[in-house]
């Protein structure tokens, strides 16, 4: 996808090399017990075992009435209704011979019955003693009955270790006693902005400076990928303050930076990492935007820290965080993951210029059964405004390529699809919902 | 897609019809103010503006040195470093005639200067007076400057109301200070379980009770619909102890009660609900599983309140959520939304009787660049095992028809893809990414 390039000592390191190095040090986190009703979308770290056998009786899956088969050969049949069994209650009393008991749906099933006639298929006689008809339709043993154990037994594997948990899950935890299942925990991740010119977002601004952005954004952007996000605010561009801020992210499983990785002189982010123990892995990677990343590693007595030094323009932030930072979040709490991608036709002509692969912040739209993407009217690197309007990163690999309107073009996308219209794929054929 | 049945007053409604009566009464909830970090998600409620032009003055987009046109029209040019100016400072001395000053990224640019020379493209010449050399690349006017406004004015609209908030919407109202943006609420949904029969999930069992699996899977499925949910428990088949739970599921926007709807004669909670004032809209739609579905509405003075019973059987009560109550959440989140569908090939036969369209949990496999969508093997309705197995259901429209193997059918995506997997969609041929 990228050209090699033949000189490997100074040369930058490929994407893929890149994102192999960050991959290899994104262990899974130590499992940890939570509330089930808390375990929603994370990844199960144990096997779950049925503790019971379930149904736990033979139960009655409609509401009706419990007869003894040889009750109703002959029909319409009239019987004694000797008493009522409800949800939650065992039948004290016996049926048969002439005698039925009325069930609730999930009602345990009377001794001496075999079969539950649905109430809609009888009649209940007026009278002194409370009397039955059922009607015309031939009872079959064991009709509207769910045997015990008929769902699974005690001891069987209900939910296999690595799933990542759904609403039936949650509900199945509940229904076996699992309270707090074993689970890979959210991983967190400490957000520090860095940067003098930067105020916090409900500062008046004084002139030469701008609001903390980076900050918010990749907050939101570590909570829509199923993180914790843990912000620290804002560092001065100042060692001892820098080295302050930094120490505390390190308690966090990850540690994104903002700004200062680029080649400036106050760029005291690697100095101040690597000063608190934190080795660099690799800076800057062969990429457009995003080439000034740093990666680095805390190695841990519990588990490693890493720790992302992202390029402080927000196009550059967000194509790292998408390329980098989510893939690594993924495999720390267990979850496979692949990033949803489309092919799209490319509106307008594009130029692609030099030696690295571009994502350029696009906005894909459907065109009949075909996608269609734009490239937005990019203002320059720094500009949040257009990417506001972005749902996709479309990808130009590196080496100087025109591409006519009209080019198939691979896009990464973001987050929802344009008119949060849904994707409907009916056979081989893309449709909207 | 549901048969007609010619007698309009004891016929069911149609899916289609309970839900438009559902949609009818699903108000959005009042818009309230969020901390502009807690607003992703959300729906913003309000036209954002720039307070302020961005960038708020001319701003170098690079690190290097901010020179004069006219210092460099003849290259190489060697210019004696006046000052340094950092982003957040103002530049106190100017440039030009002989003079460059230092810029970091997203510094102010100089007066008397007109392009910023990146600092790959020069040389620091050692020495008791600082001086660089520009190197052999011509220098145009304006390059690695971002103008003062160019990426918008003050006043212009830069968020619509309506937008769903992602992470790079919650990074402009950082940059523009809107720290507390108006949005659509989440729903709240209090969720209620009924039944003598049930335990709390962390509860020994004795003979004849189960544990409360509904509630929580209702809890799940509100969370990931994007609600907030309010669980309360389980209340006795008694009309004093649901009175009271109902009146306290009557505080938010939307109450959900399992169980309770179906023919039996402990059936109290529709009583009780209008005994309590909720009007109901309907009860029982022609529908399989999920028939006895409940509905109904409190006038409110502020909003009115939602109120579903839903069937207790597990199948039964997913079929209902799904089909009304997201819909319904959505609508009052003001959320343009719609279900993920598939057309996927049926692996087995299926025989589709009676008049109700159904809805038959299943589970959705990719096979080459098709779906295959294989029935679960169906334990009785209350079997949540399986249920966690399907991520989807398999609809079957009403009346008798038979569907060989490889038939195509319409498939309600229920959570993610199986194996993790994204959709990944080249031109109008579908496959796995």
């Amino acid at each position: 996808m990228t050209r090699e390039n033949p000189s490997p000592s100074n040369r930058l390191l490929r994407v893929d090399e890149a994102l192999a190095r960050v991959l290899e040090r994104a262990q899974p986190r130590k499992p940890c017990r939570l509330e089930f009703t808390e375990a929603l979308q994370h990844v199960l770290a144990e096997s779950v075992r049925a503790d019971i056998d379930s149904p736990p009786f033979d139960k009655s899956l409609v509401d009706g009435y419990a007869v003894s088969i040889s009750d109703v050969r002959t029909l319409p049949a009239t019987l004694t209704v000797a008493a009522e069994v409800t949800a939650g209650n065992l039948p004290m009393v016996g049926a048969g011979e002439g005698r039925t008991i009325r069930v609730m749906t999930g009602a345990p099933i009377p001794a001496g019955t075999d079969a539950v006639v649905m109430i809609e298929e009888t009649e209940l006689l007026p009278g002194p003693t409370p009397m039955v008809r059922i009607g015309s339709r031939q009872v079959v043993a064991g009709q509207n009955i769910m045997r015990r154990a008929f769902s699974y037994v005690k001891d069987q594997e209900l939910l296999r270790a690595g799933k990542l948990l759904q609403p039936a899950d949650i509900g199945l935890l509940a229904e076996t006693g699992h309270a707090e299942p074993l689970v890979q925990p959210r991983v967190r991740v400490a957000i520090l902005s860095t940067g003098d010119e930067l105020v916090p977002a409900s500062a008046r601004i004084a002139a030469g400076q701008i609001r903390n952005s980076n900050g918010p954004m990749l907050q939101a952007q570590v909570t829509a990928a199923g993180g914790v996000a843990v912000p620290l605010g804002i560092a001065r561009d100042e060692a001892a303050a820098l080295e302050q801020a930094i120490l505390q992210g390190l308690q966090s499983d990850m540690l994104l930076i903002s700004g200062g990785v680029s080649a400036g002189v106050l760029d005291l982010v690697p100095q101040t990492l690597q000063r608190l123990g934190v080795q660099q892995v690799f800076h800057k990677v062969n990429l457009k935007p995003g080439k000034p990343l740093w990666f680095g590693l805390l190695l841990g007595t519990d588990a490693n820290k890493l720790v992302f030094g992202l390029p402080g323009n927000p196009v550059s932030s967000l194509v790292c965080f998408e390329l980098f930072v989510v893939p690594a979040m993924m495999a720390m709490m267990q979850r496979a993951w692949k990033r949803p991608c489309l092919q799209a036709e490319l509106i307008d002509p594009f130029q692609q210029r030099g030696d690295r692969p571009t994502f350029f912040p696009g906005r894909v739209e459907p065109n009949g059964t075909r996608w269609q993407v734009k490239l937005l009217d990019w203002r320059g690197s720094a500009d949040l405004r257009t990417l506001t309007e972005a749902n996709c990163l479309v990808h130009f690999p590196a080496g100087e390529q025109k591409y006519a309107g009209g080019s198939p073009v691979e896009v990464y996308l973001l987050g929802p699809l344009p008119g949060d219209c849904s994707l409907s794929v009916a056979g081989d054929e893309l449709t909207l919902a």
